[in-house]
């Protein structure tokens, strides 16, 4: 296997540069293929680093100064701030230094920054963020899930393509069904966008388009990509959470209302963490920003070190299955 | 207190006008103020009410001869089908006939006959559907889930007008706390659409506004009011029953796969039975259309008795607390 060359912002995520190497040395360890670049504040990194054994081969330290934060203005964020552990990193990508870029932090930021200082393939018009969900049956993947808030139909189109080459490369599957979120199912309904949207889908003869996707229907495991604009699919990324949150809870209250149920809860225990575990994010790594020149990948800002780790296999994983070939080849015969 | 007279449509729910006229005659037992007028085939309707007693002078039944379906053109069949239940309902309420009209026939026909016919508030530019969710404390009022997929700025914030009338009406409560959905809590978040209605929203003194409502936050219990397009709101409202559903079954299917936990979930059954009780979306009766001139209550397509008798009773307490009035006074201290 190839070598796999993976540019790391330490300083992005919630829990701060610790969980994130603690992530890389546990990745190294696993992995001997890959090869990893940690940009951030020298003396925490070193102190996380501290009393861990790992191959020094491969891992280096670059030391930055700067973090580019969740709430200033991410471009002007990216062009202030170049000595920020964000800039360089994509900068250090963009070199051909590194395969591919990871980062728990601002998605404004990763964002904005993937796309000036890396790039988008020639003819995609806007990249899209794009997620794994559970299902009933087999994940399905939606994008966008918040890189273009205002989205055209031509968007959602490429979305379509980007999603499903991702899709391609990530499951062993054919007949990838690709569905449009729409207000109904009927392909009359929806909102000016999706109408439009639906006409562009549908005419693309090798998308495998199977046409709108109810909201109810989108964990009933019956589609394997969904495009929607940035808006609705940010809303559904994070009212998926809330819901499921209060649902979780309100089961958890509900069993430890009285002396009997909480026994019952004491026998139910063991299998409900396992389904709980079907919603845990953990697993599926970050979100891949599709449709840029090198792959960037967004992980949970909240990630601990095994959700950092499994970004980073993502990106291995990404890399390996050539998606952004896959991609350039896509767009080729859609022309 | 006041006689409520209601034209109700028999033909439009999923399970047949036999749910319709049982919910009727319940109601009437339990309300002695109520007035109900029953459009739709009368042999269907006659053999519903067979062997029951109910009060005759409070029951009239209108036979008419068509049915607006879910899968035709609204504006198309609300002109070609004079004798529809629909159609005849709304010309009895229009002619002042009936206080407010209920149906659980297609939104679409509801929406559209129900402003051609009976009209808009003067100053109200688009009527809205409005519903109640379960949160972790009081329920939040959500509008618009469906009326209106392609919104202006200047909807939403009407929308937040006749939300806080409704909600003013229906819970006895000071500081109705209004918010607009959104992809982000920040000011500055948003699409075209969300950043344009904040500042609409933020301008207006008299509304309680108090920012945007991140979707995980909406069922939070810290709002009352919520706004957004009705694309948003119908995704809301789809997607929560379809998340919602399949975490309820995979909850079921944890508990069933071993025999301990099966013991357990014996355990647990009534108290998990109650805490469901809060999503049964049968006890919030139907989605009132906010900002015509009559009041129109959208009853679930899948209502049962028990549902479409509390679209009834919705339809009764909207009238007593005057909330029709409440959105005049209102609009006209917006101006």
């Amino acid at each position: 296997m190839n070598k796999i060359r993976i540019a790391i912002d330490a300083m992005g995520g919630d829990l701060g540069p610790q969980v994130v190497v603690e992530a890389a040395v546990a990745a190294l360890e696993e992995k001997n293929n890959l090869f990893l670049t940690i940009f951030g504040e020298e003396v925490q990194i070193q102190a996380a680093l501290n009393g861990k054994s790992y191959d020094q081969e491969r891992l280096q330290i670059v030391a930055t100064t700067e973090v580019v934060s969740n709430d200033e203005s991410p471009t002007g964020a990216i062009r202030a701030k170049k000595d920020s552990s964000l800039v360089r990193a994509l900068y250090f990508a963009k070199e051909g230094k590194a395969d591919a870029f990871v980062s728990a932090g601002s998605t404004g930021g990763i964002l904005t920054g993937g796309t000036l200082i890396l790039g988008r393939i020639k003819g995609i018009k806007r990249p899209a963020l794009a997620t794994f969900f559970p299902t009933r049956k087999e994940p399905i993947l939606i994008l966008d899930i918040g890189a273009n808030v205002d989205s055209k139909p031509e968007y959602l189109h490429q979305f379509a393509i980007l999603g499903k080459a991702y899709y391609n490369g990530t499951f062993p599957k054919t007949n990838i069904r690709v569905g449009l979120i729409n207000n109904g199912a009927e392909a009359h309904k929806g909102s000016a966008l999706t109408k439009a949207a639906y006409e562009l889908l549908a005419a693309d003869k090798n998308l495998g388009f199977v046409g709108n996707i109810e909201p109810r229907e989108i964990h009933s495991g019956n589609y394997d990509v969904a495009v929607c604009d940035g808006f609705t699919g940010n809303m559904i990324l994070k009212y998926a959470e809330g819901l499921s949150s209060m649902i979780f809870s309100e089961t958890k209250a509900a069993i430890m209302s009285n002396a009997l149920s909480k026994l019952g809860g004491l026998f139910i225990k063991k299998s409900l963490k396992q389904m709980a575990g079907k919603f845990d994010y953990k697993k599926y790594g970050g979100a891949p920003l599709l449709g840029l020149e090198t792959l960037v990948v967004k992980a949970h800002g909240s990630s601990d070190a095994l959700a950092f780790k499994n970004a980073i296999y993502q990106c291995s994983r990404f890399l390996e299955a050539d998606i952004t070939g896959e991609i350039k080849r896509m767009l080729a015969d859609a022309e």
